[in-house]
């Protein structure tokens, strides 16, 4: 690219305006890395410039002459990924959408129809404000719409609303190419040819540009609860949960955590868990319309829990109580990641969480190293860290996560239920699926981004 | 294919057993048509072979001869589309895999794993006797399981629950080619690269066939609850949906019907419609996992309702009633059947179903026509009767249609929220679409189906 950069520099600055064009190192910095962990995070490459429009139709300029000159765009959005997706690991351009950050309600149809820029914390609020909810919360508020979108967000509250894939209705995106498409729309029903919208979501950037996307809302519940479970072993904990989530209520979301942990994550931020006894916690989401609803799944949880012998419940009693709790449990992984050489995102059926515990203890014990786990256990999403120490190297990481994705797989399972593939997982894509899936892949791939100029080294690209 | 029938016929008895090939034409008429209204029903071809395969090995090798013959295959599951998607409109395979009907509980996992040949009435039934709910009602209960994921089925029960592609967790299919894939699995997060599987749903057999899928199952409700309220006009009748959906409670579907097609349906079965005053009647269905959720739902309805002026409110009050109710409403389409030409499925933004209905009301008096209509308005889906009437002619009828696409998509809308495309929505779908998303669309079709031999004539082929 370097010997065209001053040329290129002048382009994109008549689109965006000279300063959203930003070709100094210094201020493209927070650009270069997303939240992976320092050892798996993949380099930025040296010669990019930093691209900040302000609308879809800027953003199909720029993707126009990319296209043409063949020059590689790095769309980002937050970059809070774990997996490297939005890291420019080649010369090009790094697209960010964050000035397009509009939201617009619509109220009679439940949506919202939002810029990609949008940050979630942001867009939490402003619904919040409208009189709506919008439950997921995949951790980190920093993150922004499009890219929840083009990474299929999970999070804690993934069980009673599904993933980001079913908030998403519509979607204005721009392909490498630079033509504009509206798939979908304020439409609860839409059968009208294949679904490019839902090969769209979780495509992490390969195919197009998320610029704007209808998402539904929900009315705000009125009624919350957050509940504490400790138990004396893991096992008990992980049992409990398959029983709570067939007895007919929905939680918003089940964590497992373990207190070791979690006093470490409250301690990062200041504050103190609530609940100290019992080394393996479950930490329970509820909310509902009513009081009653609330209590009748309060109640059904205690007169499953006795069963697994936990040592105590524990039930936040005020809003302020419910938001310290969610935040030192979404202080986890920044509290560990200095210590952290990688975090697997393993997801099998919910029934073989035990099994994949029992192996996660099993290849911790036998390689004589800790293995801290956590994670969205209602779902059968498990984040297993791998972490610096003594007597660790690269041979011995990798047989570990070898082995630990062949445990997964032979459950039944995945090596990522929300982190995605990214730039460091490439390989594990590759043994996930068989030759004919990466194969259609690549030519969907192929025939939306024909000089394959959009993000490069992730999926298949 | 003439040429080479007999010998085709031969190797086809070979896979499956001479029993289970099909070739008298007699045999196969009921495989011959869909529920599409006659008018519109496309023309079977003469030179078919019917085929019942009884596994996924056997279809594969189906396709596999046939995909280096280049014959012509029509996956087919209960027949009772409304768009002519499943008629084997060239000479070629009919491929039925009725015999494919096993069903696999995963109690654990609140998940079953169905082949595609079970019918939609068997699934609900032996989900319930296995303490399992199935929220889905597209209607005809003789639909098969590969159909309603292969044209994302929907009906009266989408708005608690979605549609069918939101209850899909795992498919197995095979290529036009041959080979087999298994696309997700008994999870609840997956990020594994592009969702083929979420491509799939909907492509309405042009990509694959289908042969086995992982469906998410509810716990029973133990309280429902069907209401029927009955309005002296559309306006406030359809004003009020609006309302509830925004109120904190979510029924399972919400139905606009009008007293005199209700009642054709109700004499059509030889039962009676329980409501008989007020034209414009509204049925609203909900369950609940508690007498206390159920009874909040019925009270806020009660609390909204009186503003739209409503006549009367209709509660049933047995099981045996709600299953009356259900059926009448199941039989409406089927009563007017003898006289519809055509029944379109306009789905437009929910706020917009009364623009939709003004304009139904302005076309049918400008054309001195009876546009009957009933349908899904939780879901903005509504589903418009053309009649035959003396004084109709196709140019007029072809007038009518294009004046209420056109209608619908000025509204934000679509040609089809459930229906799809089939064999006789063609020329919609390009009004509808870009081009560039045909293209997107061609060029899938071509990597999955590169000889073109899977049901051509739909979608894209």
């Amino acid at each position: 690219m370097s010997q065209n950069r001053e040329k290129l520099i002048d382009l994109l600055e008549d689109i965006v305006g000279n300063k959203w064009v930003i070709i100094e190192r210094e201020f493209q910095s927070s650009y270069l890395k997303d939240e992976t962990p320092l050892p798996m995070l993949p380099s930025a490459a040296n010669d990019l410039i930093l691209v900040k429009p302000f609308s879809t139709k800027q953003v199909s300029k720029i993707l126009e002459i990319a296209n043409k000159e063949k020059i590689t765009v790095f769309p980002v959005g937050g970059r809070t990924g774990l997996v490297g997706g939005s890291v420019p690991t080649e010369s090009g351009i790094i697209l960010s959408l964050e000035r397009m950050n509009n939201i617009e309600f619509d109220k009679e149809n439940s949506m919202a129809i939002v810029e990609a820029g949008t940050t979630l914390g942001s867009f939490i609020e402003v619904s919040k404000r409208a009189g709506f909810f919008f439950p997921l919360h995949p951790g980190d508020e920093g993150a922004q719409i499009g890219g929840l979108i083009s990474t299929n967000a999970g999070g804690v509250r993934a069980i009673k609303y599904g993933v980001m894939r079913n908030y998403v209705y519509g979607l204005e995106v721009v392909l490498p190419t630079g033509e504009i498409l509206n798939l979908g729309g304020k439409l609860l029903k839409n059968n009208t040819g294949y679904n490019l919208m839902q090969l769209i979501i979780g495509s992490e950037g390969t195919l197009c540009v998320i610029t704007r996307a209808v998402i539904k809302l929900y009315p705000e519940c009125r009624y919350s609860s957050t509940m504490i479970v400790p138990f004396g072993n893991r096992y008990n904990a992980i049992l409990s949960v398959n029983k709570i989530l067939r007895s007919g209520i929905i939680p918003l979301g089940v964590e497992y955590i373990e207190l070791r942990d979690i006093n470490k994550a409250a301690k990062h931020i200041n504050e103190r868990w609530p609940v100290q006894e019992g080394n393996f916690q479950l930490l329970i989401l509820l909310n509902a319309t009513t009081d009653n609803e609330l209590l009748f799944a309060y109640e059904k949880i205690s007169e499953i829990l006795p069963e697994y012998n936990p040592n105590d419940y524990f039930l936040a009693e005020t809003n302020k109580e419910e938001e310290m709790i969610l935040r030192i449990r979404s202080s986890l992984y920044t509290s560990m990641k200095s210590r952290i050489i990688d975090i697997l995102d393993l997801t099998v059926p919910s029934n073989h969480l035990l099994d994949l515990i029992s192996a996660v203890e099993k290849t911790a014990f036998k390689n004589h190293i800790d293995l801290p786990i956590y994670g969205h256990v209602g779902d059968g999403n498990l984040h297993v860290h791998i972490l610096k120490e003594e007597n660790t190297n690269q041979k011995k990481i990798e047989k570990i996560k070898k082995e630990l994705y062949k445990v997964a797989s032979n459950l039944g399972g995945v090596p990522t239920g929300e982190h995605g593939i990214g730039k460091i997982r490439t390989e594990e894509i590759k043994k996930a699926l068989s030759e004919k899936e990466m194969y259609l892949m690549s030519k969907i791939k192929e025939n939306f981004d024909p000089n394959n100029i959009l993000n490069p080294g992730k999926i298949l690209s």
